[in-house]
Order: C-alpha cells, then structure tokens, then sequence
C-alpha cells in the first residue's frame, strides 16, 4: 500500500503543515534561513506529523492547534536527525548530502539547538500543558536513549532487553508524543489517549525494528544513506543481535567490534545475516508489535482517522525504505 | 564588592537551587548520572539563577516555581556551555576540563540536549505559560545569535552594531529571561517587569563586554580558560573592534583572520590593547550599560532584592573573573 493512499484522510492538512514548515525558514538572518530551509524541505515521510493529526481527528479539535502540534513533532523529528548525524559524521541521508557534510558540524550543533527550540516554541504556542510537559519529557527521554547508544557503542555485553529498552527510547518516544499531543489537544477521553498511546509505542517499536532490518537487506539507492551503518557506528540491533545468539563461538560481528577492522567483517555479517532465517525472525518480531499496536483501536471512533491508523501498521512491516 | 554579600538576600534560596541542581542528576542512568553531576556542580557564579530569585521577591511570590525556575535559567546556560565548548573544541572551562575534552563531542552534544529538555521541563512544571514561552523564544534566539557568530568566524566585516547585536542574543537575552520568568512567576505588573527587563538586558550587555575584556587582560589562573580564546576562534569583540579602529592600516588582528597564523598576531593583538586606551574605553562603554540598567531600577519597590540588583551592577563591572 502507498503511503499517499493512507494518508488520504488528512491529506490537505499535510499540505498545509509542509507550507507551514516552509515559513519557519523565513527568518531574517540568511544564512540560518537557508539552513532551516535545506533540513525541513526533506523527502521524508512525515510518518510522525501524520500520526499527530489522524490522532487529533476523533474528538473536538481545533485544526490551527493540531496543525502547529504536527510541525512541532516533524521539526523535534529533524532537530534530533541533525544532530545524530553530526554525532556519526553520516555524510548521506535521504539521498542528499547532511547538514554537517554541508556546513560542518558546528552549524549542525546550533542548528539542532535552534529546531528544538523552534518546535518547542510551537508547542507552547498550543497553550496546552500537557502537551507542553510531554515535549519536554519527550526530548529528556529520547537524548538520553541516544546517550545511551553512544556509551555502548561497540559493545558486546547487549541483548534483547537492552535493545527494545533503548529503541523505546529513541524511536517510540516521539511517536508516542505525536499521537498523545494529538488526541490531548482534541478532548480526547484518557482511555482513548492511552490507547493512542499504546498503538504508537508498538508501532514506534516495529518501525525501527524495520529501520534496523533493512539497514542489512535494503539498497543505498532505496534508503538515501549506506548499508551497514549500524555495525560502522559499533551499534548493536536485533538482527546482529539474533547473529550473536545463533553463532556464540566465533562470528563477524564480533570480530569487528573487538577489532574495530570495518568493511571485511560488517560485509560478512551482511551476508551472513541476509543467507539465514534471522531477518524473518526479526521481521515477525516487527509483525507481533504492529499487531500489538492494533489491538485496541477497535474501541475508538469507527472513522477515516482509525482505518488509516490500521493501514499505517500493516505500511510500517512492508516499507522498503 | 563580594558576590557572597551581594547574594545575602537570597543566600538560603541559592543554597536550596544548588541541592536541587544535585539531584537533577540522580538519574537511573550511570553514565548521564555522571555527566550531569559534573557539569552541574561547577564552580560558576550562578549570576544568572540569582537573577531570576531576586527578581520574584518584589510581589506576591510561590517560592517553589521560583527554586525550579533558577535551576532551570542556570540549566540551560550550562546546556549553551557544553555545546559552546564542543563546537569550539575549548579544552578547560572555570580551571576544569570541558565535557568534551573529558567524554568527546559525541556525548558533549547529546548531553546539552538531555540539559535543554530538563530546563524546558522544569519551566513547564511552573505551569506559566509566560515563562514556558519565553524558554523557548529565548533558546531560539541564543542559537542564532550563536550561529550568526559561527557564520561570521574571522569575517573582518563587522563593526560595533554586529557586535552588539550578537551580545545581544547570545548572553543579554538569558539574562533577561531570568529576570521576566522570576517578575511573571510573582504576579509583578507588567511595569515592573518591563524594569527588570530593561535592568537585565542592560547588564547582560555590560557583563559580555567586560567578559571580552578580560579575554585580553584576565589571567588563565583567574578566567579558568586560555587567554586570548576569542581571537583563536575567529570572534571579533569590542577591544579588537576598536583596535581594528584605531590601526586601519596594518594590525595583528587584520592579519590574524587573513592568514590565520594564531600565536603570534593574538599576542601582538593582546599587547597592543593592553598598552593602549582601548581597554578602558571598552570599561566605559560597559559602565554606561550598567548605569542604564540602574536608570529605572528605583520604581520598583524599595527592598533587600532592589539594592542587590544595583550592588550587582556595580559588581559586573568590578569583576576580576
């Protein structure tokens, strides 16, 4: 299914959160104008804008606050890829050159800061406090999430429970913040904001896991950024972690993160990842989570809003990119 | 005058913001527990905090908001340090070793961010929508004040009213949404706020002056940072503004940021001011920005907090570090 099918219900709001992240960039200062123009006119997907406003649309809303609440999750969204990639020196994302390859990393650094800022700005422009309070909690918990991949890069001491704790942190935090802010500013009744929020934590949990499959089967040409790049960057996902379980003795990935000699041993990870059962393994672990995400949707609103939801989590399993 | 007696008033409050700002970093994690703890427990002058407490005991204050709004203004002042300190690769900060030098850049941005989030939730647990707004207009304009000095890096294009516009975002602006969130956290009258504001906007501007002074005529024992550290950057501030002024013709700074060979020109730079008139018309200029913050100072009621704002005045001026 097409992204762009899915979105339909709230296709013209989208249209209207694009034009608005465009007027972010109208500052006065040229330089940041331009930057702030290059990192939100991305190819993204908008997957966390989108689940903002379908989460706003089952109760009374204000379309203004719910139009503001989508560009301040899109914008926290690209602040915190500035930085990681300043923090990796990833040179490629979304098939274009980064802001740091760009710019360098120090206008990568306070250009972050500035997006946060912006999208922080934002949401305080809602009035709502709850909102408020999640933006913040959201933004402690996904940096140190990303602290915490960096403390344990290359470290082989990890399983399971460390992997979905730090994903939960990273990935599933903001999206749990776009459906929460979402359903918040439309009166949404606490049972349905919780159960908004358990869709997205599981579904934040199976699209990274997804992200991390196919960071060892997808293309460069169809993910904009090299293959690999986890296993370079010392970062240990479920699919090297499944590599780990099934070869103890003696395996690439673990040769690489004692000897940190990249290319050779990341390649033969790939390949050996790629010629057993461990990506439908991981992709049936991605499966339950999308599942488990749909479990309760039933008791919202039968509308556009639910089914789209629904098709969301069926999307996030099948992306190639 | 010692900051120790000009902090009388709120000697006990202080003492309450620093054991709070202890057990910002009483956190599950290790490693963030660490990071925090050091870069929270530095020996700074918490100027910024005390601001923000005098400023709300002139109405009807919740002593509370105002303990969780001073650590939240000096947070996220040290969230600006640690990020200063990694883009300009500054080794020692207050005679310490910079996060950055201690953990690496890596972890030296994503803990800034992780700081700018604990700031941004303890100003949303204030619940006023004033000050949460104004933590976030305030941390954008930081970062493009920050940004538009990164841009302008050895540019000698620049004269007094860039400079001043520059000082004016990156440090007159945090001092001012220290004194703004403390008067909106005591119901002052937006009369006495629009004092405060002009009292700390003028000093924050005093206090850069003085602070780029003493990158010339401090020593490092007393600074805790490397003499002549602006100029190595490429940062062009009001003694070298006026040196470039005085010797239109040929002077070490011109030929610093042409050729970029560092030692040399800085210590002619550094020479050349300390034996010239430059200095103290730089003091001059700063002293009328302290006496301008002072101007309106008297409207406000007559208390413990007035006379340490104008004792604070005099002190930034006076300062030796």
């Amino acid at each position: 299914m097409e992204l762009g099918t899915i979105y339909e219900p709230i296709q013209e709001d989208l249209a209207k959160v694009e034009d608005r992240l465009r007027s972010v960039s109208k500052v006065d200062f040229l330089y940041l104008s331009e930057l702030l123009d290059y990192s939100l006119r991305s190819n993204g997907k908008r997957i966390r804008p989108v689940l903002t406003l379908l989460s706003g649309k089952f109760y009374d809303y204000n379309l203004d606050n719910l139009l503001v609440m989508a560009m301040a999750v899109e914008i926290m969204h690209t602040a915190t890829l500035v930085h990681d990639d300043a923090i990796d020196n990833s040179l490629v994302r979304r098939g274009r050159p980064t802001v740091n390859k760009l710019w360098g990393d120090e206008k990568a650094v306070l250009l972050g800061d500035y997006l946060f800022a912006e999208a922080g700005a934002l949401t305080a422009s809602t009035q709502n406090l709850r909102a408020i309070k999640l933006f913040a909690e959201t933004l402690k918990t996904i940096s140190s999430g990303e602290l915490n991949q960096a403390f344990n890069a290359f470290n082989l001491d990890q399983g399971r429970p460390q992997y979905f704790q730090r994903i939960a942190r990273k990935t599933a935090a903001l999206f749990v913040m776009a459906t929460e802010s979402g359903a918040a500013l439309s009166q949404a009744p606490e049972e349905s904001i919780q159960i908004l929020i358990e869709y997205s934590y599981n579904l934040g949990i199976a699209f990274q896991i997804v992200d991390d499959i196919l960071d060892f089967i997808g293309t460069e040409k169809e993910l904009g950024k090299p293959i690999g790049s986890d296993l370079a960057q010392g970062t240990l996902t479920l699919p090297a972690i499944l590599l780990l379980e099934r070869y103890p003795e003696d395996n690439p990935v673990e040769r690489l993160f004692k000897n940190r000699d990249e290319q050779d041993n990341i390649q033969q990870a790939i390949q050996l990842i790629r010629n057993s059962p461990i990506i439908e393994e991981c992709y049936q672990v991605a499966s339950d989570y999308s599942a488990k995400a749909c479990l309760n949707l039933e008791l919202l609103p039968d509308n556009a809003s639910r089914r789209a939801l629904f098709k969301l989590a069926d999307y996030i399993i099948s992306r190639k990119k």
